[in-house]
C-alpha cells in the first residue's frame, strides 16, 4: 500500500473507534437498562482507549510527518491538517488519563439522570466535581494562552475564544433585552388553545413525518422515535414542541445525510464543527418553520389529519409558534430569549474554570443570574442547573455553538435569498428541494475542508457576525408584535 | 502483569470485540434505518476481523501452551480450555475469510427482510447462495470426520453431531406424531375469542410486565420493547403469543443476569450453550407459563387490567394457551408440533451440506416435506422457508439446539420438582423465588464451567435424554384432551 493508502486506512481505523463510540453513546442515553452503566463505562473506555492508542501511534506521526512535507491533493491535505491537530493533541494526554475520563462521564450521565428526576443537585455534585477536576487536569496537559477556558470553548469550535464570545454575547445581549421587553409590554397574545384538545401520538408522527419528507429527510437512511424527552408531551398540548423538535433534528439529519461518503470515516467526510451543525437545524426549525408562509402551506395537511381543530388561520398558528416568553427551560426557548440561555451556561462555566466557582455554590449562581435576567425565581434544580445533560458528559465549552448556529443560520438565509428568491415563496410553494439544494453544495457536500469560519464566508460572503441575525429577529417580531 | 493476569486481559480484549458485535448486530435487527446496512456490514466487517486477530495472535498461542503445562485452579482451566478451542477453530480461518462473510452476512440480512416482506425468496436466492459457498468453505478450513454437516452442528451444541440428531429426532417423530393425531381426533376446543375484545398495548405490557417481574426479571438490568415482531398483534387477538413471548424472553433474560459477573468477558461468564439457553426460556414459558396453576394466579391480575373480558377460568385460559394445531409458523407453534418445525429445517439443513441441495431447490423441498409431515400445503415462501432469520444470518446448525432446549427444560422441571416439592403448587403461591434460585444455582451461576451435557447431567442427575420431555408432553396433553 501507499503511504495515501497506509494513512487513510489508519484513519478510518481511528474512526471506526470513535463511530463505535458514538453509537454506543446515543444507545446509553435512549436504549440502555440503568444497570448497564458499569459494563457500558468500562467498554466506552476501552474504546477510548484503543482510539487514543491509534491517533498517539508514533508510527501515525511519522507518516504526518512525510505527507507534510509533500504537495498534496485538498482533500488528501485537509485530512492531513484534521488529523495533525488532532494528533498534537491526544499527544498531550495520556492513555490512562483518556480511559480514566470516560468512565467518569459514564458513572456521571447515570447520576445526572437520578438527580434530575429527584430534582437533588447534592445526588450530581461529587461527579461533577470529579469531572470538573479532570477537565481541569486536561486544560493543564493541553496548556494555554489566554484563558483556561479557551482550551475548552476551542474543542468545540475551532478558533473561538472567551476574547471572541465576550464581546459577541454583549452585542447580543444589548439589543435582544430591549427587543424582549418590548413584546413582553405590546400587549399581543397569541390565541388561547382550547384545553380539551388532544391529538394521538400516532397521529402527530404522521404529520411531522410528512413536514420532515417533504424537508428532504430520507427514512431509509435514518429514523424517528418516539422517546421520554419532553417534546413528546403532545403537538398542542399548550405549545408546538413536538413539531420543531422534529424540523430541527431533521435539520441535524439532512446535514449528515448530505455530508460526502466518498470520505467517510475520515475528518473529510464529517460535519466541520458544531455550531455549522446547529445551523442546519435553526435554518429549517426557525427560519422555515416558525413562519406564516411555513403555516400557509402546512395548515391543510394539518387540518386533514386533525379536522377538530378551530377555525385557525396561518397567521394564527404562526404567532402560537412564535410566542415570545421568559421562562426556565433552554430546549423550550423562544429565538428571542434562547441566547440569554446559553449565556447563564456561558457565565457560569467561564467562572468554573477561570475564576474557580465551587461545584456546590453552582445553583445558587444560576438561580441569581436567572433571576437578574429573566425575573424569575427558579423553583427547583430541575429547572435550573441541573436541565442540561452537557455537564455530566464533560460537554463544557459546547453550549456557545448553539447561538454561533443561530448566527450562521440567519446569515445562510440571506444569502440563500439572494441566489433563489424571496424564500417565503419558495417555502410556500411546498417544493423545498431548491433550499436544500442550496444548503448541500453550499455546506453538506463540504464536510471538514474548510474550517467553520471559512465555510461560512465561503458560503454567504461575509465572515461570522451577529449582524444578520439580530436585522432578522429585530424584523421578525416587530412584524408578529405591531413593535 | 503474571501470565494469568496477561492471559485473562487479552480474552477480555476478544470478548469486548464480540460484545459490541453483539450489540450492533441487536441493534441491526431491532433499530437501525434500512440504508445504514452497507456501513454497518463494513464495520461489523471490521470488528470481526479485529477480534479474530487477536484470537490468533501467535503470542496468544503461546500463553495458552503455557499455562496448559501448568497446574490451574478449576476457573483459569476452564477459560484455558474454552479458549484453546476457539483458538484452534479460527487459526484454521484467513482474516479475509472472516471478514468476507461478516460482510456478506450483513447484505443478506437486509436481502432477507426485503424477500420475506415480499414473499419472494429470488430476492434472497443469490445472497443465501453466496453464505453456503462461504459456510462450505468454512467446512474446508475447519476439516470434517464423519459428516461435513457435523461441523456446523457442533458449533452451536458442542459434540452433537448428525448421528446424535438422528436417533434422537427419529424418537420424537415416533411418539409425537401419534400425539398429534390423538388430540386431533379428541374433538376437544378452546373457547373460541369474542372477536370484538381488543386491549391497549400499554395494557398489555402492563401485564406482561407484572409477570416478568413476578419471575424476577430486573428491569433496572434488561428492558422491554415493543418491536415490530409479529407477537405484537396482541395478547389477545386470537391468541396469547405477547404473553408467553415475554416469559420466553425474560427466562432467557434471567439466565443472562445471572451469570458469574466475577467472570465477565471470559468464556466461564458467559452461557454455555445455545440448548441450555433455550431451556431457560422454555422452562418459564411453557412449563411455568402454559399451566393451570399459572392462570389461577395470574387470572385476578389480568382481570383487574382487562375487566371487560367474559367469565372465562383458569382452565380456559390454559386451554386457549394450550391449544394444538398443524400451522406453518415454527415460533407460534405448539409444544406438539414445535419439534417438528425444527426436524424440518434440519433434514433441509442436512441437504445443503451433506447431499448437495441447490439453493433453487430449497422452497420445494421445504413445502414436500412439510406437506408430508403436517398435510399443510405452504401458500408462499414468506409462510415457508424466509419464516427464519437465521440463514441469513449463516446460522446453519443452530436450528436443532431449540429441541434440545425443549428435552433439557423437561428434565430440569423433573428435578426442580424432587428438590422444591410438587412444582404447581410453587406456581399458584405467587412467589416464585425459590425456582429462580434454584435454576440460578443449578445452571445460571455455572457459566461455562462445565460442558453443556456434564452441566445438566449435574443438575438433574442424569444424561440429556428426551425421556422426561416425551413423559411431560404425554402426560400434558392427555390430561388436557382427554385422551
Amino acid at each position: 500500500m501507499s503511504l495515501e493508502q497506509d494513512f487513510l486506512e489508519h484513519v478510518r481505523n481511528i474512526h471506526r473507534f470513535t463511530a463505535i463510540q458514538g453509537h454506543l453513546g446515543w444507545d446509553q442515553e435512549t436504549q440502555m437498562p440503568k444497570k448497564g452503566a458499569r459494563a457500558r463505562g468500562d467498554i466506552l473506555a476501552w474504546l477510548a482507549t484503543q482510539s487514543h492508542q491509534l491517533l498517539t501511534d508514533s508510527e501515525f506521526g511519522r507518516m504526518l510527518d512525510e505527507l507534510e512535507g509533500q504537495d498534496l491533493a485538498p482533500s488528501l491535505n485537509a485530512n492531513v491538517r484534521e488529523m495533525r491537530r488532532k494528533y498534537d493533541e491526544a499527544i498531550k494526554l495520556p492513555s490512562e488519563f483518556i480511559s480514566e475520563f470516560t468512565k467518569v462521564r459514564s458513572g456521571a450521565l447515570v447520576a445526572w439522570q437520578d438527580a434530575r428526576s429527584k430534582s437533588d443537585f447534592s445526588l450530581f455534585a461529587p461527579h461533577l466535581k470529579a469531572i470538573i477536576d479532570l477537565t481541569r487536569q486536561k486544560i493543564d496537559y493541553l496548556g494555554f494562552e489566554h484563558t483556561p477556558y479557551d482550551v475548552l470553548l476551542d474543542e468545540y469550535e475551532r478558533d473561538m475564544k472567551v476574547s471572541d464570545y465576550d464581546p459577541l454575547f454583549a452585542g447580543l445581549k444589548a439589543r435582544l433585552v430591549p427587543l424582549l421587553k418590548a413584546i413582553m409590554d405590546s400587549g399581543v397574545k397569541p390565541l388561547a388553545l382550547p384545553g380539551e384538545l388532544s391529538f394521538s401520538i400516532e397521529d402527530q408522527i404522521s404529520f411531522c413525518r410528512k413536514v420532515s419528507t417533504k424537508m428532504g429527510f430520507d427514512f431509509d437512511g435514518g429514523k424517528m422515535d418516539v422517546s421520554t424527552h419532553p417534546f413528546c408531551a403532545g403537538l398542542w398540548s399548550g405549545d408546538t414542541r413536538f413539531l420543531y423538535a422534529v424540523m430541527h433534528e431533521s435539520g441535524h439529519g439532512l446535514y449528515e445525510q448530505g455530508l460526502p461518503l466518498e470520505h467517510e470515516l475520515t475528518p473529510l467526510g464529517q460535519a466541520v464543527s458544531l455550531g455549522v451543525h446547529e445551523s442546519q437545524s435553526r435554518l429549517w426549525e426557525n427560519q422555515i418553520g416558525r413562519t406564516s408562509a411555513f403555516w400557509e402551506i402546512a395548515l391543510p395537511w394539518f387540518k386533514q389529519l386533525f379536522p377538530q381543530i378551530p377555525n385557525w388561520t396561518a397567521a394564527d398558528l404562526n404567532l402560537i409558534a412564535n410566542e415570545v416568553k421568559p421562562d426556565f427551560i433552554r430546549v423550550e426557548a423562544d429565538e428571542v430569549t434562547y441566547n440569554l440561555h446559553v449565556m447563564i451556561r456561558y457565565e457560569i462555566e467561564k467562572k468554573i474554570f477561570n475564576q474557580d466557582l465551587e461545584v456546590e455554590d453552582i445553583p445558587q449562581a444560576w438561580n441569581q443570574m436567572f433571576s437578574d435576567w429573566f425575573g424569575l425565581e427558579v423553583p427547583s434544580d430541575e429547572m435550573g442547573c441541573l436541565q442540561d445533560i452537557h455537564w455530566s458528559m464533560g460537554a463544557f465549552g459546547y453550549f456557545p455553538t448553539y447561538t454561533l448556529g443561530n448566527l450562521y443560520s440567519a446569515q445562510l438565509l440571506e444569502s440563500m435569498a439572494e441566489d433563489l428568491g424571496p424564500i417565503d415563496e419558495i417555502i410556500e410553494s411546498g417544493d423545498w428541494s431548491s433550499m436544500l439544494e442550496w444548503l448541500g453544495g453550499k455546506i453538506h457536500a463540504k464536510g471538514s475542508l474548510l474550517s467553520p469560519s471559512e465555510l461560512i464566508e465561503q458560503a454567504t460572503g461575509s465572515a461570522p457576525s451577529p449582524d444578520a441575525y439580530l436585522k432578522y429577529v429585530e424584523e421578525k417580531y416587530s412584524r408578529l408584535y405591531g413593535l
